[in-house]
């Protein structure tokens, strides 16, 4: 480790000689009148003007191994990747996802990169930024108020309460709020039912948001979610309620991507969040298509490991945007893999190659899907630690190399971009060799979709299906949902669907216990266990150590 | 009415060619370094180097007559005002609260003046502005996931969950929420109680950041508020739970005062905007300060009429504050003082003078107490309608001129600054006037301040307790929260309790329901009545005509 400087002091001082967002964006070619300021170190993209230019740029999928509580790094590393690429000249522009609010103040602290591979202004990320997520939550709640209020002022649409399924939300872990009974205080205070909170990045509208192509496809999606069904179990959508277009006013800023800088100055997109289960987990369309437009090579990271975030990435994603990525980069550590093996976290620090070597396959599935299966030529970027040895580094390269992928070490937390290069260089020696990008299945019925991603990137025996399951299918086909792709919300800890299974397990099957239409966003979520949509905060929350000193300085913040 | 524009036209056209907010800010002698902006129209304002400044200008405070449906123009008269003071040559800033996104979507629309007084842009200043009410929401909504995540973890506090008296919030009409049960679901998601949802501007955190002088003064006041009690009945703080830092931190930013125009390019500070019954119903301390020292006159309006509002301003945020206003303009109609005489909505266009003198004692009481309780000089502004008859007009001019009160038409809603230079000139010479202001009590026994407020300012017999808000005194008294002002929650339609008693009732008492403290905002609040703190959407909410065209411009918001 270069310092012991944490995060939040790391990116105060580079804050104090950031540039101003008005120079980030000059260098990156963009119109000075399509910048929106939010202060001097932000500002929104009005990406109108781009559209007359092509999407020109290399696109860079950051992926990772299965996630453990080790952590992987793999927005820091693509930070570092995106800086290593500036360095050696090319012009790269940076897609990242909005952290939430809510694990701010939980226990993950910020999401903006680590050491010297963060974005800036890193407060502002974590908090409230440009206030997208509150646009978000605020568009959500007043359809929820919406609906509740129709069934209230007579229920002409015939929605059964019961049937409710659009939930409210708040950017925040509050437990509390995951089960509530609403409506109660008589007539004129609604009707009682059962009801749920989601945070914010669960919601719909997020996932809406993130795969929206223009003002008017958002508004176009947000009107066909559907919010709950009738007595005779019809779905009733934001449209019917005649909501989708105060929630698009809600929304119609916040639709434009967030420049934000590298602390080496470079550009970087920060823009949307859903996550990566019930939703496709990627930064926003209208991101990646503007940087696509205006850089070189386009760094975008995908929510989790690579059976969710990138399998989501490939499959909708790409699908509906029209986008192929030219190089995949698979994050790991070394701590990370001996967890995969079974080393426990106090463990972790020492060298230890059986158990390296048998937490290896989570690493190795995920390459060889993102090559087999979805064509991708691949790099395996190793965030390194002190701790790591040199015969286990060697271990890790060995055994990529078997399957014909390179393992770059990649040092950027403790040097940033100088910790980058040998990363960079390999991703740009894979996006000059031919891409073969395809999607892991066709758009056809939701089993066999389910069916190619079980066998084909989890490497499960097949899926099976609980009797409420297979009902939801069958009244989803009735309905007219068909032919949209699978959004599978499955632990990301495992490529099974127990959460315990470390590795590369064999000789299972995934169980699918209920399934979902997001008819807004466009996929149908097949849920195989309890996702949890509302975190908790644990015992002693982040947020009691956060504080604002005297010069209004935050501290606390990681 | 000179044009048959709807208040978005006129305030679309206009922002076409509204000044850049730098100039706004270069004309007011604000230097470049102290703006942040938000776009090009829109900014904060970094007040640190204005503590250098004196408070140099005349306070001019903007009441009204006891509100009605037929609409006073309060804002749309404060607006016209400042423009006015501006058109002849007074360096005037104006100080507005800022609308919630509630009533937007509910049946009020917007509420950023009207007409030809208005600021802009007005549709960022109806929905998200600069994030502020989103901060305090957020700020609310983590307090209040603490407070349940310290009783769920082991409640080292001792905190009785049925005496948790701190509310969740949203920006949003959603009677579903008023009355909820939460922490359902098994001890994993939190504790079974009773809960209740207010709107974001009524969270105490609103009355806080309305009025901190200073960070560290918000901070402090953030620490001090009461989240709930021990099952021994003692206070419990957001001190103890260690939340204040990290909800400073999330207020940091919204703490400075917003910078717009009005459509004569006049400044404009929008910033804050708490309930004028369980609150004080201001705009900021900070934007009042700011403004104090920016101009030579400031106009601010307060919420209601002069009896909740302006008593309020007086006796609460002046106190505070240190503030101390020069004149006050108390805006009528001639429709809503014929309302107050009997008169039905539907028929408030025709001329009637006896219903108009039934209801003229209305205006006079607030005008007598402005003067004679507060010893303001005042003016009493009437909004123009083109259906005031040239009799109506002058026999509201004779009634107030009989208290040695001038009245000036206002005519800004259809001519802009041009239709209010009578008023404009009125208020210099006001301003010049010696001014004895005073408070209507001095900070005694909570009983004390009740009956002189009630018997000087509603002209009440006196005030009676319920057998609750005796024991809620007691308990106060008890538990140290003394020599605090009161903060009357009272219906905004009448002298009395009673909604119903429109005009200037006589020989009627006021119960006081309920008593409870606001530790952080530094007042106690007297409730005589349900005041509802949760609104509800009507059968047809205006969201549902809310929509954004091919453009990306918004349409449907009044």
């Amino acid at each position: 480790m270069a310092e012991f400087k944490t995060d939040i002091q790391i990116a105060q001082e580079a804050e104090e000689e950031g540039y101003p967002i008005a120079k980030v964006a000059d260098e990156l070619g963009l119109a000075r009148e399509s910048l929106v300021p939010y202060g001097y170190d932000k500002a929104k993209v009005d990406v109108s003007d781009l559209a007359q230019r092509p999407r020109k740029a290399k696109l860079v999928l950051v992926t990772a191994i299965s996630p453990t509580p080790a952590g992987e790094g793999k927005t820091t590393t693509s930070v570092g990747l995106a800086d290593a690429l500036n360095r050696i000249g090319k012009k790269c522009v940076l897609c990242l996802r909005e952290p939430s609010l809510g694990p701010v103040f939980g226990v993950k602290g910020g999401a903006a990169g680590g050491g010297h591979a963060q974005v800036i202004p890193m407060e502002d990320i974590n908090l409230h930024f440009t206030g997208d997520f509150h646009a978000i939550g605020a568009a959500n709640n007043l359809l929820a108020a919406m609906v509740d209020n129709h069934v209230k002022q007579g229920n002409e649409l015939n929605i059964d309460p019961r049937r409710i399924t659009w939930h409210r939300v708040v950017d925040m872990n509050d437990r509390q709020l995951r089960n509530v009974v609403d409506g109660l205080g008589g007539v004129a205070n609604g009707t009682v039912r059962e009801d749920h909170y989601d945070i914010t990045v669960a919601s719909e509208v997020m996932a809406v948001f993130c795969l929206a192509t223009s003002l008017a496809d958002l508004k176009c999606r947000l009107g066909r979610m559907v919010v709950g069904y009738t007595y005779d179990r019809m779905p009733v959508t934001a449209h019917d309620l005649h909501a989708e277009g105060a929630m698009t006013a809600l929304l119609k800023d916040a639709l434009a991507p967030n420049l934000v800088q590298t602390l080496e100055h470079n550009p970087a997109l920060v823009h949307g969040g859903p996550f990566a289960n019930i939703a496709h987990g990627c930064n926003s369309v209208m991101a990646t298509d503007a940087a696509l437009r205006l850089g070189d090579y386009v760094v975008t990271e995908a929510g989790f490991g690579a059976d969710l975030g990138a399998e989501k990435f490939c499959d909708i994603t790409c699908r509906m945007a029209g986008l192929a990525p030219d190089a995949c980069v698979v994050v790991a550590t070394v701590r990370a893999l001996k967890h995969h093996g079974g080393v426990a976290r106090a463990d972790l620090g020492t060298e230890n190659l059986e158990a390296l070597e048998r937490g290896l396959p989570n690493l190795l599935q995920h390459v060889d899907t993102m090559r087999s299966v979805y064509g991708l030529p691949v790099v395996v970027a190793v965030n390194a630690f002190p701790t790591d040895t040199p015969a286990e580094l060697a271990l890790v390269e060995d055994k990529c190399r078997a399957l014909g992928v390179n393992v770059a070490l990649s040092e950027v937390w403790a040097k940033g971009s100088e910790g980058g290069g040998a990363l960079a260089r390999e991703v740009v020696r894979l996006c000059d060799e031919p891409s073969d990008f395809r999607y892991a299945y066709e758009l056809g019925s939701l089993k066999e979709e389910l069916e190619f991603v079980a066998r084909r990137v989890y490497r499960a025996d097949g899926v099976s299906y609980t009797s409420a399951a297979e009902r939801q299918i069958a009244q989803l086909e009735e309905q007219g949902f068909t032919n949209l792709p699978v959004c599978i919300a499955k632990t990301q800890y495992s490529f099974t669907d127990d959460q315990t299974k470390l590795g590369a397990p064999t000789g299972f099957a995934i169980t699918v216990r209920s399934v979902r239409v997001s008819a807004g966003a466009g996929f149908v979520v097949a849920l195989t266990g309890d996702i949890m949509t509302m975190p908790g905060l644990p015992r002693h929350p982040a947020a009691e150590s956060i504080d604002v000193d005297e010069d209004g300085r935050i501290t606390g913040l990681f």
